[in-house]
């Protein structure tokens, strides 16, 4: 794999870097690992410990920013999961994502603002980063955050 | 085991046949098989790409039409998975539901509804089809669907 | 490890004693075992069949109370890992619990209840408690229940 199809590579070429692995908090873990399986707790789209995305979408935030929350939320977890996996070429498969929308009744758009997360995740793992996802509504999310994403990955066997 | 004892002759004697299994999206898998796990992605009440149960239960549909709309997401679960398994005999277990209902606040019957789809599922697949379930109530679902369906499954060791 | 170490012991220790395992439903099972890993379905503040905590969490009950509430979830989730495992001692690990707090739109203070939940497992079961998290708003729940919570566990490969 020459260099510039190295995961990070493919995030320098987006303008983006990875921030600091999320901090654990007091009661849990931003990840946890169990045989192969990585357990990556759901991220709200912070610049370090700063919400920058807030409200229900489609009355405080257009749904572009919403697919930028949750864009935002995706980076945390890449971040979480190359902690995980000492480097993101480490990484088998990112299995699953759960994609939490903070939305009013009627809110029918789930998939474009999910599209946000997959397609950074897909982007940057190439095909270690398809996943199979859900995308629903939550009625309201930590720090009225506008996007919460989870996801669950598996490493590679040796790693 | 005889041929009317398969999941595809239970299906049938029910009067149903799986769909196709869901296509796959720009974004996303309708399902990711890792080792022997196989996540599902949410599935909607859809027969091909028509949504079919849309709104709020308990106000906008009963709580019977409800029921129904979950059943229609695990026949699309059961399709995603016998395309995951090769054949629905090759399940070892669907180890777990999750059941997003689109419903106002104060809705109460979240396993009323939920019942539809872990029925078909426990019917169609027999003691391989009894799972662990969670049901809670999203502010809204993608194209305002009434039912959202996740699951885990395991697969035979030698599929 | 000394008697006073044990899981018991400190659920003992917190003048709290396990509760009988969740009753299967009709429908579904309180836990499902693939392997080594425990998929443990949602739990709802319950003492016996009886509901405790009901209604939106900062309007029809305090935060505190909402707290209360996801540690009864959670010591319900400890008795049907117990059922599951034939002793919390057999736990490897809690992975993953998912907190759905049932609270209106712009509540904000998820993670002050989910703690109600984390805390206890992880005082219980000591490093092997030690888990992953999403907390979300959810519309609405089972019986209008304040909280559910889910998790997934690990088993020592022995047990």
């Amino acid at each position: 794999m020459s260099q510039n199809n190295t995961p990070t590579a493919r995030l320098a070429a987006l303008g983006l870097t990875l921030p600091p692995p999320p901090e654990p908090a007091a009661h849990y873990m931003p990840w946890l690992r169990s045989d192969d399986l990585i357990f990556l707790a759901g991220q709200t789209p912070k610049h370090g410990r700063e919400l920058q995305f807030r409200g229900q979408v489609g009355q405080d935030l257009t749904i572009e920013e919403a697919r930028k929350a949750a864009e935002l939320c995706a980076l945390r977890l890449l971040s979480a999961l190359n902690d995980a996996a000492g480097g993101l070429e480490n990484v088998e498969q990112v299995t699953k994502l759960t994609v939490f929308v903070n939305a009013a009744p009627g809110f029918a758009d789930h998939p474009i603002v999910a599209n946000g997360a997959s397609d950074l995740i897909a982007h940057v793992l190439g095909p270690q980063g398809v996943h199979a996802r859900s995308a629903v509504g939550a009625s309201s999310l930590p720090g009225n955050a506008a996007v919460e994403v989870e996801a669950f990955a598996r490493l590679k066997a040796q790693a």
